[in-house]
């Protein structure tokens, strides 16, 4: 590892956003720092590509001392950008992506456009880490994460593990109680209870507007949702193999029968 | 199981597009049909959800006897909307996205709406089945396939595995060599190797348009990649459970020392 890594930082709330901001001040102090992220909000993009449009790229002056580029597409096509244009005669040694506005723990990670861009970076071979805060709220306070995500950056910097790393790591919002701990988690079993808000526009014709609350399942100490709901940050190690092993062998005795 | 199950079927390239009307044909042979799809082409929505934007449902009549809706959001808000709204009070036994026009295999089940719709369902406990074919063209031929996505779809309806069934069947496209069977697999290592196409607009703007060509890595046979390319049809089956067990250790003792 070079002394100043070369860390990417993207997000899906958009380059405006408070908290791709914050991972930038952050990510400052450790390395050199270049940003590709969306024009606008992308929350819940999941990894949407673009391939029906043409992508805008420009770049922004708005963060100080740091090469930034604003993209029309999803956060997907971001890093993709990053990797194959803007930078493709450079060597990125991070992906960080974040500081999300809500959670992307739990079954959240496939609809999270924030860590999409991370499983972006990671399938183009580069260690990234996607960082999620629970907070929504656009004024949500991030300081209390600070040493955390510092420790945790450092770590995949300076300590190789096998393959390449993907990290959702969730922040809980700050309070009193303050950050409790670090867990290494599996994913919690939970999933959304949609509501659709019907109305009717101006012109009288109906529409959905999708709305809803997550639902935690029953769950142990091992996954991020605990973790989470007792102080502490959780960081689960996630994969783009989404094979279901356990079911191979049954499945094999299903079909030949 | 009853008599006719309910079955929903839903795609990603859009309700007019061969695949699906293929995919009813055979449908409606096993059970009671409906249909929520897209009503324009969403390849490469991944997970996409649409949060900042109103939705809008149409019923349409384009299939003999079948109740049909089209929907202004992404394959995974279709299922979302059929689930919640549209078929709100009766239960779907079985969710199947496709055919696809083009391969899901290896990585591309990241990308892919068809699949990304069929995880959706299975996250609501219907057992699902995303098919594709590989072949992009409107003009495909999905006939030689009858027999085996017929068997599969049985298979699963009629005995039940433990847990919600997630498959990812992917279908080698018609060639003289015919189909040589089916194989249970593992989702294939291999990555999109991304061409950014640059070009000016009217007013003399840039633009970048995404391209590029799906390179496999090194595979054994027990990878859907090495089935299909061997005339197989591939099943993978698939989870929505992304953490990477085997880097949990590893990382709780990166992380303490």
């Amino acid at each position: 590892m070079r002394d100043r890594p070369l860390i990417l930082v993207t997000n899906d709330d958009g380059i405006t956003a408070p908290g791709i901001a914050n991972l930038i001040r952050l990510m400052k102090t450790i390395g050199n720092v270049v940003v590709v992220a969306p024009n606008s909000p992308q929350s819940g993009k999941g990894h949407a590509i673009t391939l029906e449009d043409p992508l805008r790229v420009h770049s922004v002056d708005i963060f100080s001392d740091v090469e930034a580029y604003e993209c029309s597409g999803t956060p997907v096509d971001c890093v993709k950008l990053a990797k194959n244009v803007i930078f493709k005669d450079r060597t990125i040694d991070l992906c960080v992506s974040g500081i999300n506005h809500g959670s992307n723990a739990g079954v959240n990670i496939l609809y999270s456009g924030t860590m999409s861009a991370a499983m972006e970076a990671s399938l183009e071979g580069i260690d990234s880490i996607g960082f999620s805060l629970l907070d929504y709220s656009f004024d949500a306070v991030f300081e209390h994460a600070d040493s955390f995500i510092l420790s945790i950056v450092k770590a995949v910097l300076d300590k190789k593990l096998s393959g390449s790393q993907l990290l959702n790591v969730n922040i809980p919002k700050n309070s009193d109680r303050g950050i409790q701990g670090v867990k290494i988690c599996k994913q919690g079993d939970g999933m959304w209870e949609e509501e659709f808000i019907k109305s009717e526009d101006p012109r009288g014709n109906d529409y959905y507007w999708m709305s809803g609350k997550f639902v935690t399942k029953k769950h142990g100490e091992a996954t991020d949702l605990w973790a989470l709901e007792n102080g502490y940050i959780s960081i689960v190690p996630s994969t783009s193999d989404l094979t279901d092993y356990s079911q191979i062998e049954p499945l094999k005795y299903l079909l030949k029968s």
